[in-house]
């Protein structure tokens, strides 16, 4: 049996004269970009750049929208309407897709950003208004989202291609979500542990639970983080990891 | 002879709980409708409404992209690059396509707004790179400019379509330029002499200067104002006076 | 026995080229004024022109710190930190005083906007970081919250005068607190009976719930509303009735 | 004789997840501190570090106020009016004070920043707008500018103390402005010659322009850069180069 699974990373995150990942370096190793779109990160001349990069390197693009506060990184949580989820979300996949289209690329992906994706998780209302909005630009596009949640299951229920999302670093609950950042072993902080949870995941599409017991899930890209040093190390290592396992690491629409 | 002329407003110029305009109404007049993209005004839930009515009444929908300055409403003259530019173009553009797209419609035109219509009016470069921003996304997009000035240059160089703009309520200066708001005669507030010389300009190509001199001109779209209830009346007061002068107006797409 | 009861109004609430509300009318009935401070609404020449306004009619003047959301009016809950509570509100209150300290005047009260008022009325954490702000800048300053709220109750703890506010539109819930605006019988649509229930409020401290039951608050300020003609007329009627019914209308660092 | 001058660095410029700056520290070794308002940098949280961080160090602080374009960071020159700059500097004065009246300090100048301040340098009516600001929000505090600019002029004309500033690693032209760093020559990046330079003007009063011929200046306060690890030996470097001149560095208030 064969296995594929596409690595995805956030980036397109710098705004203005502030500097933020290692984007060039971080896209020699993943298959598909989540570009920041502007409103809680990521500025036109970042979109315009970052996208070119991505393309140069034959990397899937995805709109990666986030909340409107740009102070909070988009990572509070705000008590927005699904309509306001829906404008929210054309607005910045229609932002990135300008400058795609622009460079005669074609997007691939949309994966909310922050708050957006960790509410819309759990919030079937919510998801169903990101749902709509990226199925009305182009039901082509690829939504992401967290292996199980109300994302995924919405993109479906309107008819798109879904990628379910997995996490190497972070421990997951009975329930099948992650644990919050919040608590103590939110994080899991040794490399090799990390990368047997994700093969695992890839190959037996389970994970086994803060209490021990497994939970099933499905493992079609993998999100890993951009920023430090480490980041890129850990890139590399799973990198290897994955193709020593047997993983093809492949763009997510050239597999789903 | 036969003589056309399309007819244009800005709108979508609400911004949350704040209200500007009566678009719904002055939509029943005009013909092209420039529609705010959020960085001089505008937000995505009014681009979503204001795309959706126009596409109703059959106008032409068009992107305004203007300076991120949303206190100044884009009026005030920024030392922006033409790179600069070319990347708020590209996404605001963009942005005003997503819901043009999740509509089902199709972008007709772009008119740069406030300070970024007049600088790049007279600065080639800064056209050139709004031109080569609106071309890389869609060649078949009309670029709107002042008739003569260096944006309407710009267009044809790159090889959009262009419509030339005239002001019915706006004096003009010996080398076609407007006169500028701050001078005392910058406004034609009397409207037979407004109606008169919108007329002369479709049908004889010509204006009067207040040097009391001709100067030559193309006029092929109309910009009205859409604030206010004189200029709803006003408006009507155009549509009629054009076609009672023998002047189709027409969506500029369809005759350019 | 004499009551007295402060009257008090937000506004300052323009942005840019956008107008809202009736400031220099309103604050011909009011005694207490709320500016806005530039997160949800208002901007530098507006606090300016407000502050000049209130002070020429001799109405004490609020500092209104909201979210930093500006095209949701402040008005959607977002989970911030108390420290970005103090934050917001520390840097709001001194925007605002740079004006006042301008004008050559003094600053009054400060009263939350929207959504922080809301949810520092019933998070004792979040009021005392608002509290705490308020108290560091200048404990001299009058702290506005709901009645019976934790917002009152932070400010008291931490050494601050307090003003209790009560609304004349909105019906009570069996806790104190307001009906929440998305249900049905939130406002009081009939004028006299807003005006029966406020004058009750100031003088029996009472007011009649929803469930047709009593319960205690204490009325030292009444918030009125600015927008819209009716809301002027209202103010004129409440001006009359209170009057009428024996109690002054004072500035609440008069009595307080 | 004995000479005395003040250090000063702008700080404060971080925002939200966003890091800038050593400003931890930079601090070591100035004397002044410009504090970032928020408009081009800095957010509330980053200005109530700053703030406290200056106080535990004793350095002079200082508002640092900026044009409203954080994705600009205030370095493109706006046409704003006289009456703009006022608002947006007492504006950013005010929600500066407010962080260190919270900490029981006390505001000791105004620098403007970037555009605000290149501009300003050549405009006396903008210069005389932003002057008034200062002036009436606390007749105490030290305005900063270029040695020899309007901003200097106008400082003293409202009756304002000001602090001439000059650049140890910038050339000058004929008439005392800074060659612009669009120009070759702009910046001086020889250590040895940048602070000869720097000595010659706390000392003697003048400068070698790049015409090789010397103008007059003043000295009262050095301006130093706070990004990357040059910059902190620079300051180091330049701290020992003054103290071996016998020249004392000094809070500017303290000898102003």
């Amino acid at each position: 049996m064969s296995y594929k699974v596409d690595l995805n990373c956030d980036m397109g995150e710098s705004f203005g004269a502030y500097q933020m990942g290692n984007d060039a370096e971080i896209l020699n190793f993943v298959t598909s970009a989540n570009i920041a779109c502007g409103f809680h990160a990521g500025d036109p001349a970042t979109m315009r750049k970052t996208v070119k990069m991505a393309l140069d390197k034959n990397v899937g693009i995805g709109a990666h929208p986030g909340l409107q506060d740009l102070v909070g990184f988009g990572r509070r949580n705000m008590a927005i309407s699904p309509q306001e989820a829906y404008d929210l979300t054309v607005y910045q996949i229609g932002a990135l897709s300008g400058f795609v289209q622009a460079e005669g690329g074609r997007l691939q992906h949309v994966k909310a950003h922050g708050a957006l994706y960790n509410m819309a998780a759990k919030n079937a209302v919510l998801s169903e208004a990101i749902a709509e909005a990226v199925y009305k630009i182009d039901p082509e596009l690829i939504l992401f989202g967290l292996s199980g949640s109300e994302l995924v299951k919405a993109g479906e229920k309107v008819g798109l291609r879904t990628a379910s999302e997995v996490f190497s670093d972070r421990t997951y609950q009975l329930d099948g979500s992650l644990t919050p950042r919040t608590e103590a072993n939110a994080l899991i902080t040794d490399t090799d542990s990390a990368l047997e949870q994700v093969i695992r995941m890839v190959k037996e599409n389970k994970v086994k639970t803060l209490q021990n017991q497994d939970v099933e899930l499905k493992a079609e890209t993998i999100c890993i983080h951009g920023d430090g040093v480490a980041a890129l190390e850990f890139a590399e290592s799973l990198s290897k990891s994955l193709s020593h396992a047997g993983i093809t690491i492949q763009k997510v629409e050239e597999f789903i």
